[in-house]
């Protein structure tokens, strides 16, 4: 395990974040994991942000409203297969660790585990979230976005720890 | 002038940035421009995104709430003096083009003008803007952040045009 300051990896974490990433939340015994494509990284009440967002139509989003932490992984290998059925199944109807051989690590600092995989791993506790307000969104991107009405949570995490395994 | 790939310099925004930038805004013929120091950068909503922050309390903040976009231009040089001075002047009081010898440029895409010095400059479209719901920030930034209750307003601006001048 190799620690990595967050600011020189977040042009590749982006670029790897688009083709899929695992965002995971436990609270309490409710553990879930699914894809993430989208992100930003930064700097926002002088801590180092990442920002996730989360449709409240996912089982994630029960558990991640409870939840007072999460981790994200960015995988180094292809895992084109596991995040494509992370993205589009429900952890209401299947167990998507068993489904996709997924295991979990216990985090350092947060509850929420990582995704015990060869990659980048992302400890955010959560201290401000935002559930989208369509009046304030372009009505272009609510339409083509958002058909079904269920918008996304935007959960701005502050980076407790960043690190690499291999 | 040189057009960026934002990607390819988000760490060194974000470390210049919290050095002071300036956040420009017109709407009609409101104009101010403001010393930022936070920022984030990534993809939402599919769309290359800067997400800025302005405080209730700024006159700023009724331009840009008037407004459909906003610029940010990074100092290459050393401009200490002017962002110390427009991070703590308010534009009601003072013009602070004018005290700060700053000149805008007509932006490329968008109506806000950029800041007329070396640098980079960011044109950004607002397609989400957010204000802070107190009730689901950590109490901790809650107290040491907004002991006067003027919290900041998110605004996710879809960055149309980064390009660098001399």
């Amino acid at each position: 395990m190799k620690d990595v300051d967050y600011m020189s990896v977040i042009e590749d974490s982006i670029n790897k974040i688009k083709e899929g990433a695992f965002l995971t939340v436990k609270s309490g015994n409710a553990l879930n994991t699914m894809t993430i494509g989208w992100a930003t990284f930064g700097v926002v009440w002088s801590k180092p942000i990442m920002m996730v967002a989360v449709r409240s139509s996912r089982h994630t989003f029960g558990i991640i409203e409870a939840a007072k932490d999460f981790t994200v992984t960015v995988p180094a290998g292809d895992m084109h297969k596991e995040t494509a059925y992370c993205g589009s199944k429900s952890g209401r109807n299947v167990d998507k660790f068993k489904m996709c051989n997924l295991e979990t690590t216990d985090s350092r600092q947060v509850a929420s585990p990582i995704i015990k995989t060869r990659g980048r791993h992302y400890e955010c506790k959560i201290i401000y979230k935002s559930a989208m307000d369509p009046a304030h969104l372009d009505k272009d991107y609510d339409s083509s976005l958002y058909p079904k009405k269920d918008y996304h949570t935007l959960y701005f995490g502050e980076i407790l720890a960043c690190y690499e395994t291999d």
